[in-house]
């Protein structure tokens, strides 16, 4: 507790212990899915503002225990959508493929000045343009993930596919070029304040974030994406081989961090 | 900002942002790895307390521009380290090809009672024990990792090796056992507070955890791990190969989140 605070501040501070308590008791004895007690409904129950009953929840969902859909209120969160490892579905496929039903929020799409990690990552001189595309990504209604994509221009024609509903996998191959092999990295990082509230989620609260670049059947770069996943909602399986005691020397990562 | 936290409140938050641009452009002239101005020089040069100056630099802690070490002030971070796709090296062998020196402090090393995840993961009966081995995994001085490693009793011979300067997995190879393939998922999370104070993070600072589990040649589950990575120092590559718009129907993922 922060010095200065004072008397009311203490008491409100155990107020919130007490009401995530309680909580994580539904949460322990329920399932994902369930919805759990409203705001009002804590507030009423602990005699707390409501602000106070917010915070407690808040806590809960930054440590991806509750999730909250807008309109619906608030549930106790469902275990995370696993991505297989090794292969690169589009994510209407993905999702598709676990009995899903997937769409996009469209933000923006434009030709747009590349920035210096697109013209690394593609390949391009400065100054640049790119294709930029800024969707969420939805599952049955949930926001999953928040995605950038840049794209060479010469693939300017895919704006014209239903990027909404459909696929921009399907729509690149409809336009002639072939997505291949993707490589890149994962990181973890805290959301703004604007990610946050087009993901619904608390904000600060962490994501999973991968940046890859896709490669054409020639090896062409022609994708470079950033999509930032609500952690408490997606989650990426990975297998290994383990390296023997004695093996070839380290080759450095393919590319630099953003 | 909150509603009543008043004018004195308002005029910190201001000089946050100020102190934090000049901060931010420092970080965007530097190099990773360069001192930044004290506490005490930015609290003079800006005549604020040093909480507020302290606040300013958490802030860009948590956004991972900044990393702290102990005892020798703020740095611009360097870039993260890239760990290589497709090949599980040990963490020493891992940080000795990249020319740093590996160490690690050991928290505790002993049997313990097995939680459910560990009986999942190493298909044990309730209840059981496992040789639990918790860690901070240090590079160079800088701590990367917390990580906790839940073994087959079968492996206790283990712990007589030297495990704060030495390779698990080489201790495992020396007692007859070989490492063979590892499986499990990436998540981000936020760090506790005590997770925090061990990595030297600021509280709430992003994570990047993996979860595994180690067969060994035979198929024989003997390991199950979670490594949390500080978010800033540490990123994972991955490589993937675009499906085809047409392929095998989708299979679960093998193991179901902690």
């Amino acid at each position: 507790m922060r010095a200065g605070q004072g008397k009311a501040g203490e008491k409100a501070a155990l107020r919130y212990q007490e009401i995530e308590a309680w909580l994580r008791e539904i949460i322990m004895a329920g399932r994902p899915g369930q919805a759990l007690p409203s705001e009002v409904e804590i507030a009423t129950n602990f005699e707390v503002s409501r602000m106070t009953a917010r915070q407690a929840v808040l806590n809960l969902m930054r440590e991806g225990l509750v999730d909250r859909r807008r309109g619906a209120g608030t549930f106790i969160a469902d275990n995370p959508l696993h991505r297989r490892e090794g292969v690169l579905l589009s994510f209407s496929e993905d999702m598709k493929r676990r009995g899903l039903t997937p769409s996009s929020t469209m933000i923006s799409s434009k030709k747009e000045i590349a920035t210096s990690e697109d013209r690394n990552a593609l390949g391009l001189k400065d100054p640049s343009s790119v294709i930029v595309i800024k969707r969420i990504r939805i599952a049955d209604g949930t926001p999953l993930a928040l995605e950038r994509v840049a794209l060479l221009t010469q693939c300017a024609a895919v704006l014209n596919e239903d990027l909404e509903n459909g696929s921009l996998h399907d729509g690149l191959r409809k336009i002639g070029f072939q997505p291949t092999v993707a490589s890149g990295w994962l990181k973890a990082r805290l959301a703004t304040a604007q990610e946050a509230r087009k993901l619904d989620l608390p904000s600060k609260s962490p994501l999973l974030v991968e940046t890859r670049v896709i490669e054409d059947e020639n090896g062409l770069a022609i994708e470079h994406t950033e999509t930032a996943y609500a952690a408490n909602r997606y989650v990426v399986d990975i297998k290994l081989n383990c390296a023997p005691a004695v093996m070839a020397p380290f080759k450095a990562a393919p590319m630099a961090p953003a």
